[in-house]
């Protein structure tokens, strides 16, 4: 049944409802639609999209900036006016309506008179536990709480929970689901109020409010003692593996030993827990204003988009959330393959086709001259695709180096505006690879060329080789057709030479 | 007097006495000698020199990737036999001995017996308060607490705090004396028992050990959902900065409002202390056995360099931890250029030097094609620069545009290898200048070569012109010189054309 196919192959999850469209509603709906699936959303909000929208825009620029590799079509978003419309053809249902347990339950109530009955139902709670959010249900065996973490289209960890009366095929179906998301499923063993990490916030929190209250710091200082300390650690190793290197070779066991006996040091605050009230408010939002009351909160969000550099700063490492990332992107890389179009290949073939985005831009919103061969380098790796060069050939068959590269630059492209380009085989025989890119604007004028020759190399020696099947025969079968062509305008011609000239025959 | 030093040009420390060589105080050691000063270290253990060493090895290699900027020469370090020894020429004490007030405050009686009267002494405890250290000295003014984090050579914050007699101008002399150090001295404004920053690790501490000892979780769950949870965040932004953004809009007062109710929920077992027994040693020492036993503490702290790849991401976004560094690193190029030799322009010119950054790589960790094409395209803005080109140029006179470019893959670069590229001017006249770039590993190794044919535009008009003083004539001086230069092989080449062929006049 369920739990056997998400072991053998993953369900294949297609249409999502989204119920409660706050902060992490639209997170959700965001990292989903970023993945290529359908999103029902309802909020009873009549400004419910108006609201939504910034964190769609957010999720779009970090996405632009996350992965070189071809994203899936983006999602399709449908603001539904009833539950009803939103749930009966979703199989997976996503709550995150305010934290009020009464509210919760007659929302399930609603989604389970109108939901298929093996739909999931994930809580985004952050604290209340599912045996209390399931007591009422139907069939409260496919609730489970999937707690994510602000903002969530990009911070990987996703607590999941089971209640008393959840079944395990639920967590099961969960794991490859949120995995796939390019998430980090972590399931919390027993179920307590606040889970595992908002246990943890709000006991720094409690301590941070009482260093606020009593003068020891302000929320700015604090702040900085944070992100310049301990903050740092935490991207990469959590509380027991730092700890683990200070307690030096002896490891664990000697730091408990040399720090066990603190715990009954007067060294936190929180026996007690500080007064909630309006001089509390007053201080904590006074001092925060101060601090950052002169970047907004949109600016705020870009500033945060820091996640996507700190993600792969660790991907390059090969460590913590870098691997999730690495793993998430070779996923999309291997099926951007499989998604291609069959084209027409006697033609020169669209390989590639985008906006161009902020980041690739200089401080005129011109696209960077890096940038140029990075529209190329994506245009012959969407090739390489095509001929079958894609994970499981490089594992076995090899892969085409750049060894050489001609570009002309004929025109300025800017933010935002659509480019494609099509690619021509100029020569593909033995162990080389002769192709000629154009990049084109929206409107079809020329932008730039890009003349390469590649080798295929063996990945293993890294010594040049011939191509084995399929991409052998692919690359002929494209190349017989292609030779039919007249060759492009700038074909073989070196830096500088006049515009008059061209060599008749390339790569002779 | 020394407040006055502080202020207007900060004292020059050389030299500084380090009491006590365990994890932090070689940490410092590590870090003082990383930046030029001269340390001696006082250690009753027999081993104290075998036990540091690996420690300096680790500061030696993370320094190694963290800043392409020369460093001053490293310190010398001199172990001592006696405190004596160790402090009588030092300008600043730091104790990093066990945390047991009787045995500090007896090492600063002896301290005090042998140091200059205005040396300061810097704590590094990471909880005595100042007043109660001080309690005894004959020089109470001086002592101040300076609790850093580990590694103590690579983290930046350091807490400053002072006791009830410790005099302002000792706080003075503190702030750029770690400033230069490459550190954010933040000053604690009242002292507390564990100050900040350790009691909110106690506090996260405390919880973590409830939720393991409840089998809540595991360690290795609790800290997969720290590093791919909240410490990918508290990395960039702290407790106040990050909950402003969760509040929307309407911020931190919106926040409180949702959240200040919470804190009478039981969202935390903080008010009550998990008992310190050999069975809790034992559950939490055997989880970091399993999650972590299969890497030596040396390797984890290798891993722990990621805390380098972190903090330079975040510099290349101009945020947190990364303007510390960028700082540092202006502070070290600029002390370097101070001492360059003036540049010989008769042969090809270094142009650029770095290391491959963490997002300039594919998934395989080797710089990503286009990137080849950026350090061209840095190497073409530096000679750029060289010539005179600079924002007060490009505001009347104009700029260059590339119009065409070869590039040659010649071998594969990995991430945070050092690179640097030679540029020599092949042609420059009227409007057009052919520029030979070559793209060098550190080691001498050719990676790449870039040929551009540039053209000298008004910014204005977007139309080719000539350029103007003083560009021209650096232009042509240049020019001049390298024409005397033998052509670099490659120059000339089409894509594809054979090996042996070259062009015998480039630009023709």
């Amino acid at each position: 049944m369920k739990s056997e196919t998400a072991t053998d192959s993953p369900e294949k999850i297609e249409m999502v409802a989204c119920i409660g469209g706050g902060v992490i509603g639209a997170g959700w709906v965001a990292r989903l639609i970023e993945n290529g699936l359908s999103v029902n959303i309802y909020d009873p909000m009549p400004d419910a999209q108006l609201r939504m929208q910034p964190v769609f825009d957010n999720a779009d620029r970090a996405y632009a900036k996350l992965t070189m590799a071809q994203r899936p079509r983006k999602g399709t978003i449908t603001f539904c006016d009833s539950i009803e419309a939103a749930v009966k053809s979703a199989q997976w249902i996503i709550e995150s309506v305010p934290e009020r347990l009464e509210l919760k339950q007659s929302i399930y109530a609603e989604i389970e008179s109108h939901a298929a009955t093996d739909a999931v139902i994930a809580s985004s709670t952050s604290g209340i536990m599912p045996s209390d959010l399931q007591a009422q249900m139907q069939h409260p065996q496919r609730l489970i709480v999937a707690h994510p973490f602000n903002p969530v289209y990009l911070l990987p960890v996703v607590e999941i929970v089971a209640g008393q009366k959840t079944r395990a095929d639920s967590i099961d179906r969960a794991r490859p689901f949120y995995t796939s998301l390019g998430m980090k499923p972590i399931h919390v063993r027993r179920e307590i109020e606040a889970f595992v990490a908002d246990r943890l916030l709000e006991a720094i929190w409690r301590e941070s409010l009482w260093l606020i209250k009593d003068g020891i710091t302000t929320t700015e200082e604090l702040d900085d003692i944070v992100r310049f300390g301990f903050g740092l650690r935490y991207a990469q190793m959590g509380v027991f593996e730092t700890y683990r290197i200070a307690g030096g070779e002896a490891g664990m066991r000697h730091f408990l030993e040399q720090f066990g006996p603190c715990l009954t040091w007067p060294w936190t605050k929180l026996m007690d827990v500080p007064e909630y009230n309006e001089e509390l408010v007053e201080l904590i939002a006074g001092q925060s204003d101060q601090q950052s009351g002169h970047i907004s909160i949109r600016e705020l969000e870009r500033i945060r988009d820091n996640l996507v550099a700190i993600q792969q700063a660790l991907k390059a490492n090969h460590w913590g959330a870098g691997v999730i990332l690495a793993d998430y992107e070779k996923k999309l890389f291997d099926s951007g393959a499989a998604q291609a179009p069959v084209a027409d290949h006697s033609q020169p073939i669209k390989t590639t086709e985008r906006r161009i985005p902020p980041d690739w831009t200089d401080y005129n919103n011109h696209m960077n001259e890096a940038r140029y061969l990075q529209c190329f380098g994506d245009a012959t790796d969407a090739f390489m695709r095509l001929l079958g060069c894609d994970a499981e050939y490089m594992s076995i068959g090899g892969s085409f180096f750049t060894a050489e590269t001609h570009l002309r630059h004929l025109d300025e492209v800017g933010v935002n505006e659509p480019v494609y380009t099509l690619t021509q085989v100029l020569m593909g025989e033995g162990k080389k690879m002769h192709l000629f890119h154009s990049l084109h604007h929206g409107d079809g004028r020329l932008l730039a060329t890009g003349e390469h020759m590649l080798i295929h190399v063996s990945l293993e020696t890294r010594a040049a080789c011939e191509p084995v099947s399929p991409v052998k025969e692919q690359l002929a079968r494209i190349a017989a057709l292609h030779a039919k062509l007249p060759l492009p305008e700038g074909v073989g011609r070196a830096v500088g030479q006049a515009r008059t000239q061209t060599i008749e025959q390339p790569g002779s």
